[in-house]
């Protein structure tokens, strides 16, 4: 196997698709079904002893001769978005299966690669129901969600094959852990602007998601004088951009955006009467999600004020940030020695994020092209590949 | 009749809708016929000689005894947008019935009250197709033009009993008209905030109607760095701002909206890729609209270059402004006295503006409930109307 092998199974894993003109493939698909079965096959190729789970995890091992050894997981995961690239989550599937490919025989550690069955969550809306499984954190209570067809996730475990009873067997306990290493492309464009590689995780970002409501008074564009305007776009337009200024001043601390915006009832002859829109803001560090909560709501409260707009901020859904091991982390950094390692925060969630919870987690970002992600041209150079495969290489050599 | 009938006769009028649960009746549908049918009957139980002309709009003519006399419009229309007022349009037919039946037997002009069949243009999107056959400047190409469901324009006229070959024999020729006299609700809230019962309309407003579109780079809201952004949303709301602060500077002289805002494929957790907008620019000085459009346009070009968002400015429709009558208007406001008279440009557009093509045209505006129209909470108080009846009473005698 070699870093062409890897790139040949990535499209043939991209063409396994639930629609005909572009690469979609949810969890419990009958296109997610066909790639459990192709990993599965290649990770029987590579030796390993595998199985796929009740969640639909595709599950290697390669057991050490220490019966009581821990074990390391090394994984990514095989869904995708709705019109997605072929890289994100694959990629870490099989340069897991490359690098345990060249491992000395005996290991003091046991290796588990699994490839993921539900990252993304486009079709229940719940993400990281794999790792949940594999962490023992599964709530069951979500096993009569409905998808869009009205396919509960407990049929869809069914129909896939596996036992809604059995789920919590096929977690692996917290004591059974070494950690967790999974390799990921950027889906940014940093790696991409700074002309590097790969880059260390240091952290998986909380996020706080939140829609905001500015209600004014609509009227007639052109009978209502500029100064008797309660503008309900124009005021949303002034808070967008303290939202901007706000998260700039912090450089590389947080990140707000402001995604979605509706004018209700627009007409281009109507003053805006109210604008609902939505705010994304992520950080690494848990206080500045706070901070951002406490001093935007403030500012913009003031601006609503001074505007006569009321305003409202509904918090519609938390997640806190996950630190990623230091000591994992170290070593991937002296893996990639002698340059001077970039290191990034994370924005996108991660199945780490999910592990993080029982056991150490450590990542590694690949360059991706022009950071294009979630997007047909979505695309990773060979040479980047290899580079990250060296990286990879070094740090489990490092871990035995 | 009095202010009272002319109350109840608003609210009958109101009644006749196309739809159950709100006023809405436009051109030609069958509530229009309806409500053209009652207008006849009060323009005969007022001693007008009466017909429907090929267009719909409903006509009572009280001629003089000079039979080279020329002719005094009194007009308003009584089509109406979706979901409407039912003041805009019937207040100022209903009031030129009231005015006319206190004035004396012997008159040197003739009189027509003309309720007019389309100022909203919302079933064609065409406006002033009543006043435009009146005036003789109807543009036949649109007979063919289409409603929602398919029904060319000529054959809405056909089924409303008109005959298109015989549009052209509806106008009154230029040199048959002595000018035009409007009563219509003010449509905003100056007269409101003012406390004052009308207004001398002093002109009407042109209007510039744009698209802007602002290109930028969408990306992942979780991992592309604020310093890294080409955000099409931030750039709007900086423009939208910068139009606002623009306009505001020109007090009255003009007013500019940013009504209607998408988006494109907008996501809470996605950068904004493009944003579309509307740009309506109004004023009664078709300078300040070229001085927007080249000012503007030098200002958020600006903008997007220093943001790197690609921009573009399409303007969608434009109309001049159009200057009332100043002889007209003079003895308006002396009829108004010894009150000093508020003088309004209008940001609305009125029948006004297809006859100030042929002759002068002046307006009266009438206070409505805190600026609201075109909407269901449209209102007016008796006191205002039996005010602006005084003062169109006293300035016909004026006319004599």
């Amino acid at each position: 196997m070699s870093t062409a092998t890897i790139l040949s199974r990535i499209h043939e894993l991209g063409a396994i698709s639930e629609t005909n003109d572009c690469l979609t493939r949810t969890f419990g698909s009958m296109a997610a079904i066909k790639a459990s079965q192709l990993i599965l096959r290649w990770m029987q190729e590579a030796g390993l002893s595998t199985r796929i789970d009740n969640i639909g995890n595709v599950r290697g091992r390669l057991e050490s001769k220490h019966l009581n050894a821990r074990t390391l997981v090394i994984g990514s995961h095989y869904d995708t978005v709705v019109n997605a690239g072929k890289f994100d989550g694959p990629l870490g599937i099989l340069m897991a299966l490359e690098v345990i490919s060249s491992l000395p025989v005996e290991l003091p550690f046991h290796i588990e690669i699994v490839a993921f069955s539900d990252e993304e969550g486009v079709r229940y809306h719940t993400t990281y129901l794999g790792s949940k499984v594999l962490t023992g954190a599964f709530d069951h209570s979500q096993l009569s969600l409905k998808d869009a067809a009205g396919i509960s996730l407990g049929d869809a475990i069914r129909l896939m094959g596996g036992c809604t009873d059995q789920l919590l067997h096929d977690q692996l306990a917290a004591e059974q852990w070494l950690g967790y290493f999974e390799i990921h492309i950027e889906q940014g464009p940093v790696l991409y602007e700074k002309h590097f590689p790969v880059a260390i995780v240091t952290a998986i970002a909380g996020q706080q998601r939140s829609q905001l409501i500015f209600k004014g008074m609509a009227g007639h564009a052109g009978t209502v004088p500029m100064d008797m305007r309660q503008d309900a776009l124009c005021c949303a337009s002034e808070c967008i951009l303290i939202i901007e200024q706000w998260a700039v001043q912090y450089k590389e601390q947080v990140l707000a955006t402001v995604g979605t915006l509706q004018v209700v009832h627009g007409a281009s002859n109507v003053i805006p009467g109210e604008v609902v829109c939505s705010l994304d803001v992520r950080s690494a560090d848990i206080e500045m999600i706070r901070k951002a909560h406490l001093e935007l709501k403030e500012q913009l409260a003031a601006t609503c004020v001074k505007r006569k707009i009321s305003f409202e901020w509904n918090i519609v859904q938390e997640t806190a940030p996950v630190i990623c091991d230091p000591s994992l982390s170290a070593l991937l950094e002296r893996s990639i020695l002698p340059a001077e390692p970039v290191k990034l925060v994370s924005g996108a969630g991660h199945d780490a994020v999910a592990i993080a919870a029982i056991a150490p987690v450590c990542m590694l970002f690949v360059r991706c092209f022009k950071g294009i992600s979630h997007h047909p041209e979505e695309d990773v150079e060979a040479a980047d590949i290899e580079a990250a495969l060296e990286v990879a290489r070094s740090f489990i050599l490092q871990l035995i």
